[in-house]
Order: C-alpha cells, then sequence, then structure tokens
C-alpha cells in the first residue's frame, strides 16, 4: 500500500483524492493546501468522501509529522517560477513527487535554471520528480514518442486533439469562449485564460526524442468562428461569433515544420478524436475515435505514475525517461 | 556513439545490420554466427553494405577480443530454451543485450527457472536485459499497457490486428498457409511452422501490468477459410481451402475474459489495421490504419531499444520496465 501526501485540493486535487480511495493499491495520508477556507476541513469530507480522520494541513512538515508519505501528489499551479520552492520543500523531506504542472513536464527549454535546480536537489535527495497529465504529458509527447518506437526514421509528427464542446459543461464551454464575440474572444485571449498550457513543452520533448535541435517554435491562438447561427441546449452562438479556440503549436528545424500540434475545442465540432500522424519508415496513422476524456485521464495517469515514480532512478524526470505508465489497481 | 555487436545474421540480423548502417548514433563493430557457411564471410558484405572491414566471427570471445562493444543485439532463436545458454555467455562478459527471442518478451510464466537465472546472472554482471519486437514487444503488450496510463479503471482489452496478405511477399503468404487444403493447413500447424509466437507472453506481460492474477490462456490456430474462389496474382484459392490463418489469445481471470488478440493475416482482408480496445474509464479505442509493417517495426524497435538498455537498471526487463522507447537518429 503506497503512502501519498497531496498538496491542493481544488477541484483537480480533490478528485484525485477520490481516484485513490478507489484503488487498493495507494491511500492518501496526509494533505497540504495554503487556502485558509481548506485548511482545517477534514481530507475526505473535503473530497466528498467518507471522514477521514485527519485535515488538511497549512504545511508539509506538519503533515507529515505523524507518518512520512512514500510518495507527494502536488497539484497546485501550471507555471515552472512557483512550483519550483514548493518542489524543493517536498524534496527535502525525501519524498519523490508525481505533479500535474504543465510547464514542469518539459522545463529544460522555457526554464533550464529551475529545471537544473531541481534535478540537483532532487538527486542530492535521492528522491525523483515527474510531471503528468493527459495533455502535456500523454497524448501530444510521450505517446507519439512511443510509437516512433517502430520507426526506422522519422520525419515528421502532426497531431490533433479535436474536440467537440456541445456536449461538455458549462463551465468548459465558457473556457474555451464559445458564444464570444470576437472582440471580447480576443479580450479573453489577452487576460491568458484561453491559453492551454503545455504545446511547447509537447513539441520539445518529441523534438529531444528524436534528436531534432529546433531552431522555432509557435503557439497561436485563435477563435473558431460560426458561419452560420448555432444553437444548443446551452446557448446560441450568432454568425460570425466565436464556437471555441483552436491552439496552434509549431516547431521547425531551420525552415523545415517537423513538429505541429492542433488543439481544437469548439462547438460543432463534427468529431472528437486524437489523431497522431508520424511521416516516417514506417507511416503510422494512430486515430483515438471518439478522445480521452481529459478530466478523467489527467487524475488517472498521475496516480498511475506513482508507482513508476518510486522505480525511477533520482532526479527530474520526464514522462518518456520513467518506466512505462500503466494502469494499476 | 554506441558500439554493437550482433549475434545471429539470418535476414533479420542482416536486416538490423542495414537499419544500423543508416544511424547517426550506433554502429556495428562485430559480428557472430554458428553457420559455418556465414563465419569468416565481411559482415558488411553479408548485409549488403560496404565492406566492413571484419568477418563474422564463431563466437563472442574471439568477435569482442579486439574492442568491447557497449551492447549486443541477438538475433538468433525464439524460445526460452536454447536463448539462455546464448544470453549468459554475453552476460558474462559484462554486455547488456537488447533480443528479439519472442518467448524471452515476458518469460516469467512460461520459463520462471531460466527467467530467474537470467535475472540474476545479469544483476551479478551490473547488465540490463530486454526482448523486443513488433509484436510481442509493442503492438499486442507494451503499448495497449501504455493506453491504459490515461484510465482510472480497466475491465477488459481487446486487440486486432488485421493484415491484408495479398499484397505481401510470396514467402509470407506461404508461411500463413494461403491456398492450402485444409488438411495441408492442418499438417503445417502441427508441424509447428504456423504459429506466431508471443501471444502469450503478451497476455502475460498486460495481466502483470493490470495486476491480473490469469487462471486460464488460450492461444488457438485456425484457417481463414474461402467462401468463394479468390484469385490475386500470385495464387488462386478454392471455395473450401485457407486464405491465411487466424490465431486468438484468450486470458482469463475465473469465468471472466480478461484480454482477447486477434492477429488475423490471410489473402482478401478487407483492410489492414491494429485496433486496441480497452474496457474501462474511460473506454479507449485506438486503430492504427494500414497496421504496422511488421518487417521494418521489428528491425526499428529492437535498435530503438539500445539507449534505453543502457539506461535501465540490471537484470532481466521487459519492454514495460525499460524507460520509454522511441526513435533515435
Amino acid at each position: 500500500m503506497i503512502k501519498v501526501l497531496q498538496i491542493g485540493l481544488g477541484p483537480l486535487g480533490q478528485k484525485i483524492g477520490r481516484y485513490i480511495s478507489e484503488r487498493k493499491g495507494v491511500t492518501t495520508i496526509a494533505a497540504v493546501d495554503k487556502n485558509p477556507q481548506l485548511i482545517g476541513q477534514d481530507f475526505g469530507s473535503l473530497c466528498g468522501l467518507t471522514a477521514s480522520g485527519f485535515p488538511v494541513q497549512e504545511s508539509v512538515a506538519s503533515a507529515i509529522a505523524a507518518q512520512k508519505p512514500d510518495v507527494a501528489v502536488l497539484s497546485t499551479v501550471s507555471d515552472m517560477e512557483r512550483i519550483t520552492g514548493q518542489l524543493e520543500e517536498i524534496i527535502k523531506h525525501g519524498i519523490p513527487i508525481v505533479s500535474t504542472c504543465e510547464e514542469l513536464s518539459y522545463p529544460w527549454e522555457c526554464a533550464p535554471e529551475l529545471a537544473n535546480r531541481i534535478d540537483e536537489v532532487a538527486k542530492a535527495n535521492n528522491v525523483a520528480v515527474v510531471a503528468t497529465g493527459v495533455n502535456p504529458g500523454f497524448l501530444m509527447d510521450s505517446l507519439p514518442s512511443f510509437l516512433t518506437a517502430v520507426c526506422q526514421d522519422v520525419e515528421s509528427v502532426n497531431i490533433n486533439r479535436y474536440q467537440d464542446a456541445q456536449y461538455r459543461r458549462i463551465p468548459f464551454q465558457q473556457k474555451i469562449g464559445a458564444g464570444l464575440s470576437l472582440e471580447d474572444f480576443e479580450a479573453k485571449k489577452k487576460s491568458g485564460t484561453l491559453r492551454h498550457v503545455g504545446l511547447t513543452e509537447s513539441m520539445q520533448l518529441i523534438a529531444n526524442r528524436m534528436g531534432w535541435k529546433l531552431d522555432k517554435t509557435e503557439d497561436i491562438i485563435e477563435p473558431v468562428i460560426a458561419q452560420e447561427e448555432i444553437k444548443t441546449k446551452d446557448l446560441t452562438v450568432a454568425k460570425g461569433d466565436a464556437l471555441g479556440v483552436m491552439q496552434t503549436g509549431r516547431a521547425y528545424v531551420g525552415d523545415e515544420l517537423k513538429i505541429s500540434l492542433q488543439f481544437k475545442a469548439a462547438i460543432g465540432v463534427p468529431e472528437s478524436y486524437d489523431e497522431i500522424q508520424i511521416k516516417g519508415n514506417p507511416n503510422i496513422n494512430s486515430k483515438i475515435n471518439g478522445g480521452v476524456n481529459g478530466d478523467v485521464a489527467t487524475c488517472a495517469i498521475t496516480i498511475n505514475a506513482i508507482p513508476q515514480i518510486l522505480r525511477s532512478t533520482p532526479g527530474l524526470k520526464t514522462m518518456a525517461d520513467i518506466p512505462l505508465v500503466a494502469f494499476f489497481s
């Protein structure tokens, strides 16, 4: 039974807590959050489970005073700047970490100094650290990398993640800008709340594995525009307004486009799927029909990575460095 | 530049030799085969390359006398009985191994004593050993295992590898029994030359990762029977004769079918593809349209596993134990 310390108990952390409670091989034994409204609440009750008997604590030191966990699950922030100190605090207690921090999934290009610092501290304390999730962490980086295992040559990689937002929750539809005028879409884009974090990290992981030295990467956000009025049970989108978002990542070696990622989430996308197209010897055209449900997948892969981070050599790792992650009960 | 010792220079070993010569990061520096007709031949010339300047040798000891390789690629036999001694000889020279031996891909159920012996010798000599290939090694075991990484629960796994043999080489069509009467098909089946080795190993690898204790496995070979006369450019198959082979693997926990594998190679299969269907939370339905070319893929994945076996901890490993394999140039 692997003992888990959970840090970060927002909606994602709470869902991870519920998922851990369904497994035989892992159990949450302590929990931390900085939010004063959560501190002191019973962890189980907060997650919608039966009472666990231990409260959410303010600090790692107090949470682990009674019992040392085998691993920490860190689901707090998306950026390297803020995650680094949090990681260091946990690592110095000698606790390995699986995190959902998007930028941590491949930080060596965007934040090399912080990445090296985390790697050094992890090695000094003999623990391994990895960030994962459905995207970044799987669909657009480690899965396509693994598919190239059967290739004698790879020229380029193209990935499409297409999602029909029509049947998703209203907060998701709002997040992707569905129903906004193009002016409001642009304002939301400028505020940063439209951006999916991780396309650049995914491209850098693939490039690293293929041995490609990238000269340029792009990360472009555009509205998907309604060509006619569209009505769903939740909302009406006028012709010319936004149905959702298309985010495009492109990575070049010289002028050659080596990696392209399209992440489209909009109302009226005719088909949801995750597609990986590898041009090489042989070509590989892989498609997950219906796509992968991101809410379930990110929580599940975070838990599924736990046994493998415990088997990993020390340091800051990627999903392509640790032994193969798979479901376990 | 990783220095490779190649052992086993049949058609597969020769193709691996050609593929290694196309890569920047690996080079073959020595070669071994027991076949008296190959011993003494120039390795490069034998593979259809320019002369390499070194001959195929009879023994590992003589092949590595001048220069120690970083890794051995062993492509000789399919069974544990014969591969074990070959592995031990290489391991005792302190050389890690990537092998194409099918039964070695997951030997702990079918040959536990030999598996444990190899594991012990490998650990004692501080080297890692893995067997890989497209199948077993990837399509029906490590790839579906990796796809479950995004699952909170897995109930069952179903895999279809369907290949239209019509456009394949005539030796391949003969191998799968295309054009044989059902009596001749049955005789060929009894001779053992129809059987694809590895379905059971693939099921055992998946079960091990999912935490399923299997009570029964089946490996069934049946002819695909022509419902009417079929003519191709190579042959005519009469109504009632064999178009090819369907091999089915099934694995049960109690009476519950947990894993089913269908490997169909026959003339007139309407579509070639590799399909993985995971029933769980979420369901995952993945399909590689056109399928994966087995000849290219097995040679490629064997080479692609080399850097990862060098990064692995010592012992006998599976494709699900070593860090993620991917193409490298």
